[in-house]
């Protein structure tokens, strides 16, 4: 029996909503405009790649769904914040995101960047209280700081800074690679890092998911600015060449596209070569990887 | 012999900014700018009042200092970040704090969405691994869980979103209740019980514990709005009446000045009382409740 991905994912996805929808205070709840801001990022449609990297990183050694989908939620809230903030008028301005108005256009800007902070807040009870669930405290430690690192400076917001500092500037390969790396593949790194991690993983794992995870983050990096060449707005809810407007250099701006496809080709066998390791457990990882190179939007 | 406060706060104020320093990335480590823009605003002179409550909370119940410190350091980061973030054009739009200019005038409003963003990740990261350290898993989950809601929508990040959708209009004395109790007393309160928690104390501890923090925290709201309409430019580090120019309700504004007073002097009273269970231990607490009434900026 092969594996189906669609199955997968789509089976995945629908238990990753139902938690968010859990997870994220009610609308009733006061102060109400807020939790109805937080609520529009986070429930809008999305591929929900995060958490279920989560999962499949727990599935990758053993561990359960269930255990892990508290930390998996607040790997999305932490995603959707990051998203909040970026589209404010002070950073990349963006008025649409996957077709519908920015946080910030419905609820404004005051109540968007409170938002994206009770996001990021809400993000860590969520990992505390669930790594504090199932495991002892030098894994509940090592599951924050993890998280921590891969949101900071060290990470994703490290990672936006350089890309706003970079804007308008002709920036080196290695540059570029340093925002792609902070600003995208930390996370995603991350999210099977913590997955593996709470589901009691030797170091040998989390070593080996650590590295894939890294190749995937930034093969999904790469593919995103191919899909902002390539994209149409239909497929990726904003204009594409949003990037080039900004001027932000992309992948295939510095490298050119076939370079670019090539360079996210080989990332994603790499991924794969680096989880042989874990045998047939991995599969959801391997799945998602080509989910990342095929994707269309 | 007598407790010195002066003694005693100068001693904590010391080895708190020595801890921030520590905890804080070095100006030279990449990203600068932000790291920068994040040791401008926390390095700023201040009080250190929250940190040195967790330190007093450990204190009152048998704990050390050292053993909190960067649990103390985290509650001034979150303290920090959400000045940062109250002063921007998009919600008090200020350009002075304590006669400083504010982080987004200096480092650019991206530079400090982004600083407080980073500031707010670190203190969980702070939190967490402090916990880790000095106790078990459910005390480990307790505490970051207790200092995420007081910062989110339950605590901080909820009274900020009432007070802003308050501005301007006239409001019960029950709405600023909420509001002096949501964005000011429970980080106060949060950091006396973090301090109790992680030093190991007993049920009954944290619950007097807890209601002092509850009362002096609006206390010390209170006497901040006394000061805004008393205080001048030198004292305060910004404009005396900022907060009427703002048509911002306070508690002088609804209730009169010698009613205000009074209502300080008794939340102070109750807060000392509600400490009588702990005895001498909780002189440090008893003589920053003196300091927070007493205080003249």
């Amino acid at each position: 029996m092969t594996f189906s991905l669609v199955a997968y994912l789509e089976e995945r996805r629908a238990t990753v909503d139902a938690a968010l929808d859990r997870v994220l205070p009610p609308e009733s709840a006061p102060p109400t405009n807020i939790h109805r801001s937080m609520r529009y990022s986070v429930l809008a449609p999305g591929k929900r790649l995060r958490p279920i990297l989560v999962i499949a990183g727990a599935e990758a050694v053993g561990g359960r769904a269930d255990d892990v989908l508290d930390t998996a939620c607040a790997l999305e809230l932490i995603h959707a914040y990051s998203l909040i903030h970026d589209d404010l008028p002070a950073m990349d301005d963006d008025d649409y995101r996957r077709g519908r108005l920015t946080n910030h256009k419905v609820f404004g800007e005051a109540m968007a960047i409170l938002a994206g902070d009770a996001l990021l807040t809400l993000a860590f009870r969520l990992v505390a209280g669930n790594a504090a669930r199932v495991a002892g405290p030098a894994i509940v430690g090592a599951v924050v700081t993890e998280v921590a690192d891969a949101a900071g400076t060290d990470g994703m917001v490290g990672g936006q800074v350089v890309d706003i500092e970079s804007e308008g500037k002709t920036i080196s390969p290695e540059m570029l690679d340093y925002i792609h790396l902070h600003k995208t593949a930390a996370l995603i790194r991350s999210a099977l890092r913590v997955g593996a991690l709470l589901a009691g993983a030797r170091a040998e794992q989390v070593e080996a998911i650590s590295r894939a995870g890294q190749a995937l983050g930034l093969a999904f990096q790469i593919v995103d600015d191919i899909l902002d060449v390539e994209g149409s707005l239909a497929e990726l809810g904003k204009s594409a060449g949003s990037d080039e407007r900004k001027k932000k250099a992309t992948y295939p701006s510095l490298h050119g596209l076939p370079a670019s496809k090539q360079r996210a080709r080989d990332l994603i066998e790499e991924t794969k070569r680096l989880l042989i390791p874990l045998g047939p457990a991995a599969d959801p990882i391997r799945a998602l990887a080509d989910f990342v190179f095929e994707r269309r939007s």
